[in-house]
């Protein structure tokens, strides 16, 4: 009973048969970016309250939800995309847990006033501006890619109005806008805490950031063990494969 | 003809047995610190002038040494190390490329004038105030572990009053003071180039951080490979071995 669209397929998320996700190569492929980030976060077992922004199909809401009970909102600028989120919590049966929000995350803490979650995830869009050759190409992937929508700070000022003090904002970036992040959480009240390293494999610069603020923390970076995705063969780590295909629990 | 006083000992610099160091366990030895700071700063080979601050025994400037034709001026404000850093650039006939000077690195801009160097290092003071249990033991010790003779801010704005526009200012430092380093590099104009960690082993939280800032430098962090420091056998990685006994030229 799945209703799929244009050129939609559905995908198994990850290695898990009982969990399925649509996505469109043209509109939204989840990433390992999404993955990752997930498997970063901390999150409360049993209760509590996550925000993921920036959800596109929903990706990190669904992976969470494996392993918290907490309420998850993801909230999504974009309608095709938002539409996808929708149908990947029906399609899972996860209407209790989840749910999603069609908007745009600058207004979310007029929708939801401050102090609200005790988590809050972003998988932001990278890229400063798109260069002409991106520009015009596809418009899904230039909004959920490039600055265009929201910019840096758009995305650290509503994470730390959102999160309640003492409570976390996790997020995904490329290591060459480190700078940029760290300077806008120290901005916006959101301590580091927690910072990890993704190499695609030994020896090679790193190509991705997972960076945790605390709303009001005080200041104590812990830098993690760097994670590398690919063996020197070219096939996913030992470590990357517990994410992909489940931990021994 | 080595002049040493009290408990100094003249130590083999490293595995190079043209290279001998003063040092003393009481007043300061040089640590694994040092030689990754000289191992990982970029410095012309030909010419130039490079000043390291906080200099100790003068180990930075020897290592930089071993592979560039750079002026190099040490700064220590301590006059015992002072003093070993002296005798350390005669053992090693090292006057005519080496010099170290005593005082305090914040008078220097006034000394040396803005916008002098191609190249600041420095190995400051980790800890922000010693306990009560170390805060008397050794002074030596405690001055050059504790920021009391300077804060981490007044090593950052020495070094980017010092160092030319375009030129480089490298440090070591614990993980735990990267938000602020990154903070402090911002407000002095050095944007963070270049930054590794340095992991115990793999699979272990960092215990230090290198980090290269370019003086009005545009935004572009690159994330080096980390660097372990021991196999899990407990011996020295192949890498860190490599810097520690010279890699093949």
């Amino acid at each position: 009973m799945v209703d799929l669209k244009g050129d939609e397929r559905l995908d198994y998320l990850l290695a898990e048969e009982n969990m399925r996700i649509i996505q469109s190569p043209t509109v939204f492929a989840f990433s390992l970016d999404a993955v990752l980030l997930a498997d970063f976060t901390y999150v409360p077992i049993k209760r509590g309250k996550v925000l993921d922004l920036c959800t596109g199909n929903g990706v990190v809401p669904l992976l969470i939800s494996r392993r918290s009970k907490a309420k998850i909102t993801g909230v999504e600028i974009q309608e095709r995309l938002y539409d996808m989120a929708v149908r990947n919590i029906q399609i899972n049966h996860l209407e209790d847990q989840l749910e999603v929000v069609h908007g745009d995350l600058k207004e979310m803490p007029k929708r939801y006033g401050n102090n609200k979650f005790d988590v809050v995830t972003v998988n932001p869009p990278y890229f400063k501006t798109p260069n002409k050759r991106e520009q015009n190409q596809n418009d899904y992937l230039t909004i959920a890619r490039h600055e265009i929508s929201c910019t840096l700070e758009d995305v650290v000022l509503a994470c730390s109005k959102l999160v309640r003090s003492g409570g976390k904002v996790s997020m995904v970036h490329r290591p060459g806008r480190l700078v940029e992040i760290i300077t806008l959480f120290k901005k916006y009240k959101l301590e580091p805490k927690r910072m990890r390293f993704v190499h695609p494999k030994i020896g090679k610069e790193a190509n991705m950031v997972l960076v945790e603020g605390v709303r009001d923390g005080g200041a104590d970076l812990k830098l993690l063990p760097p994670l590398y995705a690919f063996d020197d063969n070219g096939t996913y780590s030992k470590e990357l494969e517990e994410i992909l295909y489940g931990r021994a629990t």
